[in-house]
């Protein structure tokens, strides 16, 4: 599907398929759990069975709230620079 | 400043300053540590103070990688639906 944005400033380049736009009047999130007002999830840092374990916060992974290192794809695409947040039990 | 991008689809609206895009084709961070090709954080989670602490995911905090609340600005400003990873010491 497809959503409605407003942008401070839209600019037509060199074809109708490029426009300059501001990222900040996004949204980050197109598909996690869209039915859920605000996405939060909790960790047990306890139950960590791992050294280490990453959480992503691109908002592409399929298996949320892990990372599956999505974040690659979405930052070769995009130009994005994310990454996840990392874990670890010492 | 701006960035070019390139949309799968874009539609024209009522007005100009509205377009219908898919959020797909978008980066998610805008501002934060851009001189890094990516960003991720660490958290020994021994280390952790408080019972309960919020590290962002909306790449809109002041207090990145901890969330300070910004999420509920973004959300509203762009109909998206996006919130912290909450650590909890048990
Ligand atoms: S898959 Fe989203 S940060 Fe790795
Ligand atoms: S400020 Fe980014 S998730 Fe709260």
């Amino acid at each position: 599907h497809s959503e409605s944005l407003s942008f401070g400033h839209v600019g037509r380049a060199r074809t109708n398929r490029v426009l300059v736009v501001r990222a900040e009047g996004q949204g980050v999130n197109p598909e996690i759990r869209k039915s859920e007002e605000k996405v939060v999830d909790s960790v047990v840092v306890t139950e960590l069975s791992k050294p280490v374990t990453a959480y992503c916060r691109c908002w592409r992974s399929g298996t949320f709230p892990l990372c599956d290192g999505s974040h690659v794809k979405h930052n070769k695409a995009t130009g994005d620079n994310v990454g996840p947040l990392l874990l670890k039990k010492k």
